[in-house]
Protein backbone atom coordinates (compact mmCIF):
# COMPACT_ATOMS: atom_id res chain seq x y z
CA UNK A 1 0.00 0.00 0.00
CA UNK A 2 1.31 3.45 -1.00
CA UNK A 3 2.00 5.62 1.84
CA UNK A 4 -0.70 8.52 2.05
CA UNK A 5 0.11 12.05 3.02
CA UNK A 6 -0.30 12.49 6.81
CA UNK A 7 0.68 8.73 7.49
CA UNK A 8 2.08 7.98 10.51
CA UNK A 9 5.89 9.13 10.00
CA UNK A 10 5.00 11.88 8.42
CA UNK A 11 3.11 13.79 11.39
CA UNK A 12 5.25 11.88 13.99
CA UNK A 13 8.88 13.31 12.61
CA UNK A 14 7.45 16.59 13.42
CA UNK A 15 5.76 16.21 16.60
CA UNK A 16 8.97 14.36 17.82
CA UNK A 17 11.35 17.82 17.00
CA UNK A 18 8.53 19.91 18.39
CA UNK A 19 8.71 17.93 21.46
CA UNK A 20 12.56 18.27 21.85
CA UNK A 21 12.75 22.06 21.36
CA UNK A 22 10.49 22.50 23.83
CA UNK A 23 11.74 19.80 26.84
CA UNK A 24 15.77 21.08 25.74
CA UNK A 25 14.38 24.86 26.20
CA UNK A 26 12.50 24.29 29.57
CA UNK A 27 15.19 21.84 31.09
CA UNK A 28 18.13 21.53 29.31
CA UNK A 29 19.28 19.13 27.25
CA UNK A 30 21.29 16.89 29.96
CA UNK A 31 18.06 16.92 31.82
CA UNK A 32 15.65 15.32 29.37
CA UNK A 33 15.44 11.84 28.47
CA UNK A 34 14.40 10.05 24.95
CA UNK A 35 12.06 8.42 27.40
CA UNK A 36 10.59 11.56 28.03
CA UNK A 37 10.21 12.93 24.81
CA UNK A 38 8.26 10.26 23.80
CA UNK A 39 6.02 10.48 26.66
CA UNK A 40 5.45 14.42 25.75
CA UNK A 41 4.63 12.79 22.71
CA UNK A 42 2.50 9.93 23.66
CA UNK A 43 4.49 7.18 21.81
CA UNK A 44 6.71 4.29 23.45
CA UNK A 45 10.54 5.25 24.17
CA UNK A 46 11.44 2.68 21.48
CA UNK A 47 9.19 4.24 18.92
CA UNK A 48 11.53 7.30 18.65
CA UNK A 49 14.19 5.44 17.10
CA UNK A 50 12.13 5.07 14.46
CA UNK A 51 12.92 9.02 13.82
CA UNK A 52 16.17 9.35 15.61
CA UNK A 53 19.53 7.35 16.32
CA UNK A 54 19.91 9.37 19.45
CA UNK A 55 19.51 12.48 21.27
CA UNK A 56 22.55 14.04 20.52
CA UNK A 57 21.26 14.02 16.53
CA UNK A 58 18.48 15.48 17.67
CA UNK A 59 20.09 18.05 19.10
CA UNK A 60 21.89 18.94 16.21
CA UNK A 61 18.95 18.56 13.95
CA UNK A 62 17.13 20.86 15.49
CA UNK A 63 20.00 23.31 15.63
CA UNK A 64 21.11 22.71 11.95
CA UNK A 65 17.64 23.29 10.73
CA UNK A 66 17.22 26.58 12.84
CA UNK A 67 20.43 28.04 11.01
CA UNK A 68 19.41 26.79 7.91
CA UNK A 69 15.86 27.98 8.26
CA UNK A 70 17.50 31.47 8.94
CA UNK A 71 20.48 31.02 6.20
CA UNK A 72 17.36 30.31 3.57
CA UNK A 73 15.19 33.26 4.99
CA UNK A 74 17.81 36.17 4.45
CA UNK A 75 16.84 38.21 2.31
CA UNK A 76 18.92 38.18 -1.07
CA UNK A 77 19.45 42.23 -1.39
CA UNK A 78 22.19 42.19 -3.74
CA UNK A 79 20.88 44.71 -6.15
CA UNK A 80 20.00 47.19 -3.54
CA UNK A 81 22.05 50.13 -1.63
CA UNK A 82 24.22 49.00 0.98
CA UNK A 83 22.31 51.25 3.61
CA UNK A 84 18.95 49.03 2.63
CA UNK A 85 20.69 46.09 2.85
CA UNK A 86 21.70 47.06 5.83
CA UNK A 87 18.64 47.47 7.26
CA UNK A 88 16.79 44.75 5.86
CA UNK A 89 19.45 42.64 7.65
CA UNK A 90 18.68 44.54 10.80
CA UNK A 91 14.75 44.14 10.67
CA UNK A 92 15.13 40.71 9.12
CA UNK A 93 17.26 39.36 12.10
CA UNK A 94 14.93 40.74 14.60
CA UNK A 95 11.56 39.60 13.37
CA UNK A 96 12.87 35.71 12.32
CA UNK A 97 14.55 35.06 16.28
CA UNK A 98 11.35 37.17 17.42
CA UNK A 99 9.15 33.99 16.19
CA UNK A 100 11.39 31.60 17.32
CA UNK A 101 12.59 32.18 21.29
CA UNK A 102 12.94 28.42 22.02
CA UNK A 103 15.62 27.44 19.33
CA UNK A 104 17.37 30.88 19.56
CA UNK A 105 17.85 29.83 23.29
CA UNK A 106 18.93 26.10 22.24
CA UNK A 107 21.13 27.44 19.61
CA UNK A 108 23.22 29.75 22.21
CA UNK A 109 23.34 27.04 25.25
CA UNK A 110 23.24 23.49 24.18
CA UNK A 111 26.29 24.69 21.75
CA UNK A 112 28.53 23.20 24.94
CA UNK A 113 26.51 19.41 24.06
CA UNK A 114 27.55 19.16 20.63
CA UNK A 115 30.13 16.49 19.86
CA UNK A 116 32.97 18.21 17.88
CA UNK A 117 32.16 17.25 14.73
CA UNK A 118 28.76 18.45 14.97
CA UNK A 119 29.69 21.73 16.51
CA UNK A 120 31.94 22.35 13.61
CA UNK A 121 28.93 21.77 10.81
CA UNK A 122 27.16 24.71 13.27
CA UNK A 123 29.81 26.86 13.54
CA UNK A 124 30.38 26.67 9.61
CA UNK A 125 26.31 27.81 9.35
CA UNK A 126 26.87 30.05 11.82
CA UNK A 127 30.03 31.71 10.21
CA UNK A 128 27.94 31.75 6.83
CA UNK A 129 25.04 34.19 8.56
CA UNK A 130 27.73 36.22 9.73
CA UNK A 131 29.54 36.62 6.58
CA UNK A 132 26.35 38.31 5.21
CA UNK A 133 26.46 41.08 7.45
CA UNK A 134 30.23 41.02 7.20
CA UNK A 135 30.17 41.44 3.59
CA UNK A 136 27.42 44.35 3.74
CA UNK A 137 29.68 45.84 6.23
CA UNK A 138 32.84 45.89 4.03
CA UNK A 139 30.80 47.02 0.74
CA UNK A 140 29.77 49.98 2.56
CA UNK A 141 33.03 50.57 3.92
CA UNK A 142 34.67 50.25 0.32
CA UNK A 143 32.16 53.05 -0.95
CA UNK A 144 33.39 55.11 1.56
CA UNK A 145 29.50 55.48 3.39
CA UNK A 146 30.11 53.09 6.67
CA UNK A 147 33.17 53.74 8.61
CA UNK A 148 33.58 50.70 10.20
CA UNK A 149 37.31 49.92 12.04
CA UNK A 150 36.62 45.99 11.95
CA UNK A 151 33.59 44.61 10.03
CA UNK A 152 34.53 40.88 12.23
CA UNK A 153 33.90 42.89 15.37
CA UNK A 154 31.06 45.10 14.17
CA UNK A 155 29.16 41.91 13.05
CA UNK A 156 29.39 40.11 16.51
CA UNK A 157 28.26 43.16 17.95
CA UNK A 158 25.59 43.85 16.11
CA UNK A 159 24.34 40.22 16.12
CA UNK A 160 24.74 40.19 19.79
CA UNK A 161 22.69 43.28 20.02
CA UNK A 162 19.55 42.41 18.00
CA UNK A 163 19.66 39.03 19.02
CA UNK A 164 18.83 40.50 22.81
CA UNK A 165 15.34 41.90 21.75
CA UNK A 166 14.74 37.70 22.53
CA UNK A 167 15.60 38.14 25.93
CA UNK A 168 13.08 40.74 26.75
CA UNK A 169 10.18 42.20 23.71
CA UNK A 170 6.82 40.82 24.20
CA UNK A 171 3.79 41.51 22.09
CA UNK A 172 1.43 43.49 23.64
CA UNK A 173 3.96 45.50 25.52
CA UNK A 174 4.73 49.04 25.03
CA UNK A 175 6.23 48.97 22.27
CA UNK A 176 5.23 47.03 19.07
CA UNK A 177 7.69 44.82 17.19
CA UNK A 178 8.12 47.55 14.21
CA UNK A 179 8.67 50.59 16.69
CA UNK A 180 11.56 47.93 17.92
CA UNK A 181 12.99 47.59 14.63
CA UNK A 182 12.91 50.91 14.10
CA UNK A 183 15.12 51.89 16.99
CA UNK A 184 17.61 49.36 16.38
CA UNK A 185 17.93 50.22 12.84
CA UNK A 186 18.72 53.97 14.08
CA UNK A 187 21.44 52.37 16.55
CA UNK A 188 23.15 50.36 13.88
CA UNK A 189 22.68 52.69 11.51
CA UNK A 190 24.52 55.39 13.46
CA UNK A 191 27.39 52.92 14.67
CA UNK A 192 28.29 52.08 11.14
CA UNK A 193 27.51 55.20 8.86
CA UNK A 194 30.25 57.54 8.03
CA UNK A 195 29.35 61.29 10.00
CA UNK A 196 29.08 63.57 6.94
CA UNK A 197 31.69 66.00 7.78
CA UNK A 198 34.12 62.98 8.82
CA UNK A 199 33.79 63.52 12.13
CA UNK A 200 32.70 59.86 14.14
CA UNK B 1 37.88 25.45 70.97
CA UNK B 2 37.69 28.78 68.79
CA UNK B 3 37.12 28.25 65.75
CA UNK B 4 40.34 28.77 63.41
CA UNK B 5 40.22 30.53 60.35
CA UNK B 6 40.80 28.09 57.74
CA UNK B 7 39.04 25.91 59.40
CA UNK B 8 36.63 23.28 57.49
CA UNK B 9 33.24 25.11 57.07
CA UNK B 10 35.42 28.44 55.92
CA UNK B 11 36.59 26.46 53.40
CA UNK B 12 34.37 24.19 52.59
CA UNK B 13 31.31 27.14 51.59
CA UNK B 14 33.49 28.83 49.02
CA UNK B 15 34.03 25.35 47.56
CA UNK B 16 30.52 24.57 46.96
CA UNK B 17 29.96 27.15 45.53
CA UNK B 18 32.72 27.04 42.97
CA UNK B 19 32.29 23.43 42.24
CA UNK B 20 28.18 23.96 41.56
CA UNK B 21 29.22 26.87 39.41
CA UNK B 22 31.28 24.83 37.66
CA UNK B 23 28.49 22.00 37.15
CA UNK B 24 25.59 24.06 36.35
CA UNK B 25 27.36 25.57 33.58
CA UNK B 26 28.79 22.46 32.09
CA UNK B 27 25.69 20.52 32.17
CA UNK B 28 22.91 22.32 33.45
CA UNK B 29 21.39 23.20 37.03
CA UNK B 30 17.91 20.60 36.43
CA UNK B 31 20.75 17.62 35.25
CA UNK B 32 23.07 18.14 38.10
CA UNK B 33 22.30 16.30 41.84
CA UNK B 34 23.41 17.36 44.94
CA UNK B 35 25.16 13.89 45.20
CA UNK B 36 27.14 15.21 42.35
CA UNK B 37 27.88 18.50 43.77
CA UNK B 38 29.12 16.73 46.91
CA UNK B 39 31.43 14.08 44.86
CA UNK B 40 33.05 17.40 43.32
CA UNK B 41 34.41 19.04 46.44
CA UNK B 42 34.94 15.63 47.91
CA UNK B 43 32.46 15.51 50.62
CA UNK B 44 29.46 12.88 51.59
CA UNK B 45 26.40 14.13 50.14
CA UNK B 46 24.66 14.53 53.42
CA UNK B 47 27.52 17.22 54.29
CA UNK B 48 26.39 19.41 51.49
CA UNK B 49 23.44 20.41 53.82
CA UNK B 50 25.60 22.03 56.35
CA UNK B 51 26.30 24.74 53.73
CA UNK B 52 22.68 25.03 51.65
CA UNK B 53 19.19 23.60 52.16
CA UNK B 54 18.72 22.68 48.75
CA UNK B 55 19.79 23.12 44.95
CA UNK B 56 17.45 26.35 44.57
CA UNK B 57 19.57 28.30 47.37
CA UNK B 58 22.70 27.15 45.49
CA UNK B 59 20.92 27.90 42.52
CA UNK B 60 19.76 31.55 43.69
CA UNK B 61 22.93 32.34 45.65
CA UNK B 62 25.28 31.96 42.82
CA UNK B 63 22.81 34.32 40.56
CA UNK B 64 22.83 36.68 43.62
CA UNK B 65 26.11 36.89 44.32
CA UNK B 66 27.41 37.36 40.59
CA UNK B 67 25.09 40.66 40.62
CA UNK B 68 25.46 41.91 43.66
CA UNK B 69 29.58 41.71 43.06
CA UNK B 70 28.77 43.53 39.80
CA UNK B 71 26.70 46.11 41.60
CA UNK B 72 29.67 47.06 44.13
CA UNK B 73 32.61 46.98 41.24
CA UNK B 74 30.59 49.29 39.09
CA UNK B 75 33.03 52.59 39.19
CA UNK B 76 31.29 55.30 40.91
CA UNK B 77 31.95 58.24 38.74
CA UNK B 78 29.32 60.89 39.96
CA UNK B 79 31.89 63.77 39.29
CA UNK B 80 32.84 62.98 36.28
CA UNK B 81 31.00 64.02 32.72
CA UNK B 82 28.50 62.25 31.07
CA UNK B 83 31.07 61.05 28.13
CA UNK B 84 33.57 59.73 30.76
CA UNK B 85 30.88 57.98 32.77
CA UNK B 86 29.78 56.04 29.90
CA UNK B 87 32.92 55.13 28.21
CA UNK B 88 33.88 53.75 32.16
CA UNK B 89 30.57 51.35 32.14
CA UNK B 90 31.07 50.37 28.94
CA UNK B 91 35.01 49.33 29.82
CA UNK B 92 34.00 47.93 33.10
CA UNK B 93 31.01 45.71 31.61
CA UNK B 94 33.39 44.17 29.14
CA UNK B 95 36.29 43.63 32.22
CA UNK B 96 34.17 42.46 34.95
CA UNK B 97 31.57 39.70 32.68
CA UNK B 98 35.49 38.23 30.51
CA UNK B 99 36.19 36.94 34.21
CA UNK B 100 33.15 35.78 34.93
CA UNK B 101 32.12 33.37 31.72
CA UNK B 102 30.41 30.72 33.78
CA UNK B 103 28.51 33.37 36.00
CA UNK B 104 27.61 34.75 32.84
CA UNK B 105 26.26 31.79 30.91
CA UNK B 106 24.38 30.83 34.37
CA UNK B 107 22.89 34.14 35.06
CA UNK B 108 21.10 34.00 31.43
CA UNK B 109 20.40 30.24 31.14
CA UNK B 110 19.19 29.64 34.62
CA UNK B 111 16.84 31.94 34.91
CA UNK B 112 14.25 29.59 34.44
CA UNK B 113 15.04 27.47 36.86
CA UNK B 114 14.77 30.28 39.79
CA UNK B 115 11.56 29.93 41.48
CA UNK B 116 9.41 32.93 41.66
CA UNK B 117 10.19 34.67 44.92
CA UNK B 118 14.39 34.46 43.45
CA UNK B 119 13.34 35.18 40.18
CA UNK B 120 11.76 38.65 41.64
CA UNK B 121 14.99 39.30 43.83
CA UNK B 122 17.55 38.29 40.74
CA UNK B 123 15.44 40.92 38.42
CA UNK B 124 15.57 43.75 40.87
CA UNK B 125 19.57 43.21 41.44
CA UNK B 126 19.93 43.73 37.67
CA UNK B 127 17.65 46.21 37.06
CA UNK B 128 19.33 48.31 39.76
CA UNK B 129 22.38 47.77 37.16
CA UNK B 130 20.26 48.77 34.48
CA UNK B 131 19.44 51.69 36.05
CA UNK B 132 22.97 52.75 36.15
CA UNK B 133 23.22 53.22 32.97
CA UNK B 134 19.74 54.24 31.96
CA UNK B 135 20.95 57.18 34.35
CA UNK B 136 24.20 58.07 32.15
CA UNK B 137 22.23 58.40 28.81
CA UNK B 138 19.18 60.18 30.67
CA UNK B 139 21.76 62.43 32.39
CA UNK B 140 23.93 63.14 28.94
CA UNK B 141 20.21 63.69 26.73
CA UNK B 142 19.58 66.67 29.27
CA UNK B 143 23.01 67.56 28.40
CA UNK B 144 22.36 67.74 24.60
CA UNK B 145 25.32 65.56 24.70
CA UNK B 146 23.76 62.28 23.83
CA UNK B 147 20.44 61.71 20.89
CA UNK B 148 18.73 58.95 22.09
CA UNK B 149 15.10 58.14 21.44
CA UNK B 150 14.48 55.77 24.31
CA UNK B 151 16.96 55.38 27.03
CA UNK B 152 15.72 51.79 28.46
CA UNK B 153 15.99 50.18 24.69
CA UNK B 154 19.46 51.86 24.21
CA UNK B 155 20.28 50.43 27.81
CA UNK B 156 19.34 46.60 26.81
CA UNK B 157 21.06 47.35 23.51
CA UNK B 158 24.30 48.10 25.08
CA UNK B 159 24.46 45.64 27.26
CA UNK B 160 23.47 43.04 25.40
CA UNK B 161 26.09 43.76 22.65
CA UNK B 162 28.49 44.58 25.52
CA UNK B 163 27.98 40.86 27.36
CA UNK B 164 28.38 39.17 23.92
CA UNK B 165 32.08 39.68 23.91
CA UNK B 166 31.96 36.78 26.18
CA UNK B 167 30.81 34.51 24.13
CA UNK B 168 33.47 34.62 21.40
CA UNK B 169 37.00 36.62 22.90
CA UNK B 170 39.81 34.35 23.94
CA UNK B 171 43.21 36.30 25.74
CA UNK B 172 45.89 35.50 22.89
CA UNK B 173 43.22 35.97 19.82
CA UNK B 174 43.84 38.46 17.05
CA UNK B 175 42.77 41.16 19.66
CA UNK B 176 43.82 42.39 23.15
CA UNK B 177 40.91 43.14 25.68
CA UNK B 178 42.02 46.50 25.80
CA UNK B 179 41.45 46.85 21.89
CA UNK B 180 38.39 45.43 22.18
CA UNK B 181 37.21 48.09 24.97
CA UNK B 182 38.45 50.39 22.46
CA UNK B 183 36.45 49.28 19.42
CA UNK B 184 33.19 49.07 21.80
CA UNK B 185 33.61 52.45 23.43
CA UNK B 186 34.10 53.67 19.89
CA UNK B 187 30.71 52.05 18.68
CA UNK B 188 28.68 52.59 21.84
CA UNK B 189 29.66 56.33 21.60
CA UNK B 190 28.60 56.57 17.94
CA UNK B 191 25.44 55.18 19.06
CA UNK B 192 24.73 58.06 21.61
CA UNK B 193 26.36 61.36 20.87
CA UNK B 194 24.66 64.08 19.17
CA UNK B 195 26.06 64.51 15.95
CA UNK B 196 27.82 67.93 15.90
CA UNK B 197 25.88 69.77 13.33
CA UNK B 198 22.64 67.49 14.63
CA UNK B 199 22.19 65.25 11.85
CA UNK B 200 22.19 61.54 13.02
Amino acid sequence: MPRTIGSHSDITGPRVRAAALKLFAEHGFAAVSMRRIASEVGVQAGALYNYTPDKQTLLFELMQTHMEELLAALPQQSDASVMDRLEGFVRFHIAFHHERPDAVFIAYMELRNLDPANFSRIEALRRRYETALEDILGAGSDQGIFDVADTKITTLAVIAMLTGVTTWFRPGGRLSLRAVQDQYWDMVRRMVVRAPDGSV
